[in-house]
């Protein structure tokens, strides 16, 4: 089965206090996107991957390409308004067979066993999602207040989230909600199942100074 | 209005691959523990410190404050089987009047202003507990499966979780619940209501070997 990566940087740096989009931030010397494309090139080298940018910093991930002599083979694709939008134009740059994983481009720890895994469950199953359980107690807002709720019930979700091709480009035809708040959502309120597996605490989101400094410590082991 | 703060510290090293409990494993040169008591003593050395360790570990912790020099004033006392039986240990020796700050001993990252804020807070409201936003997209079991929720809707909690010592030494006159999974679902069951504040992510739980290394590069900012 023919396998894909959608890489999604959409990110502007704003959260960072830096006038670099996020994504090109450095991490062990490179633009940490280029180490999140060269997880997916590691893991398995004929997955197809496909880079969703904002239009404003094709150019610049160009020449970052060129200065860092970045040779992982990916297309480009125009990213749109949101980040729904944005993967809705990668989804239909695929033909309707074979399997996509969709992943945050500031997620560059995830590991090829979870980027294998999660090919294979989707094979299996159409969804696989990449989740952990919260390691605090948690609680849910209720009239005015906030009440106490079971942790084991709850998974805190993250990506590689990875689908049937056809199940995923058929949800992304439905209009944007509000509620889509990632790619599992827009797939299970087209009447998608969701499976997950079990993600790794080490594939951070790098939204912060401080998540940038982790990751490179995580990198360092 | 007098302050307390009672610092659990239960922890046995399993899921560190150590043998040695969590809360002495070295952070900064020193064992992590006395870093929290050291936060709490910064932030007002007024509050009156009570420990809570495992009568294995009493000793232990006695001769390493001879080896490290450690001075800040504080109670020992003896923990209980579960994290419930070792606070109320601790509630039972407070007066009833005043505040007590209760916060886990694998928290050395505590900030004075979160330390401060807690007490300002539970002097209003009865409680304050700090609560962080979680940053990833949510999903609920359901049936053997799982759904989306509003993450908006959600609050990772951590401690200090500080409560009118009235009010916290009834709620732990309650028998003990396997809901109890922190110090803020005791006071809730007993009728308490829970002032959240915003906590901060840097506040770390320490349980794992990276979580040690991360609080190292954190606490070097």
């Amino acid at each position: 089965m023919n396998k894909y990566a959608i890489i999604v940087a959409g990110g502007s740096g704003s959260r960072m206090g830096s006038e670099t989009p996020k994504q090109f931030l450095l991490l062990h010397g490179k633009p940490l996107l280029m180490l999140t494309l060269a997880a997916f090139f590691e893991a398995d080298a004929s997955v197809i991957i496909n880079l969703v940018l904002p239009k404003s910093q094709i150019s610049v991930w160009l020449s970052l390409c060129e200065t860092y002599h970045f040779k992982i083979p990916h297309r480009l694709i125009e990213g749109g308004q949101t980040r729904f939008q944005s993967v809705r134009n990668a989804i239909k740059m695929l033909p309707s067979n074979g399997l996509v994983a969709i992943h945050d481009g500031v997620r560059p720890l995830v590991s090829s066993q979870i980027i294998l895994k999660s090919f294979e469950i989707a094979a299996q199953n159409g969804s696989a999602v990449a989740a952990v359980k919260p390691k605090d107690s948690i609680r849910m807002a209720k009239e005015n207040q906030t009440i106490a709720v079971d942790r084991n019930q709850y998974f805190l979700v993250q990506t590689p989230q990875t689908f049937a091709i056809g199940l995923i480009k058929m949800a992304f035809l439905q209009d944007e909600s509000p509620n889509f708040t990632d790619d599992a959502s827009v797939f299970e309120a087209n009447g998608g199942k969701i499976t997950l597996f079990e993600g790794d605490y080490r594939n951070i989101k790098i939204t912060t100074p401080e998540d940038l400094t982790i990751a490179s410590v995580i990198l360092r082991k």
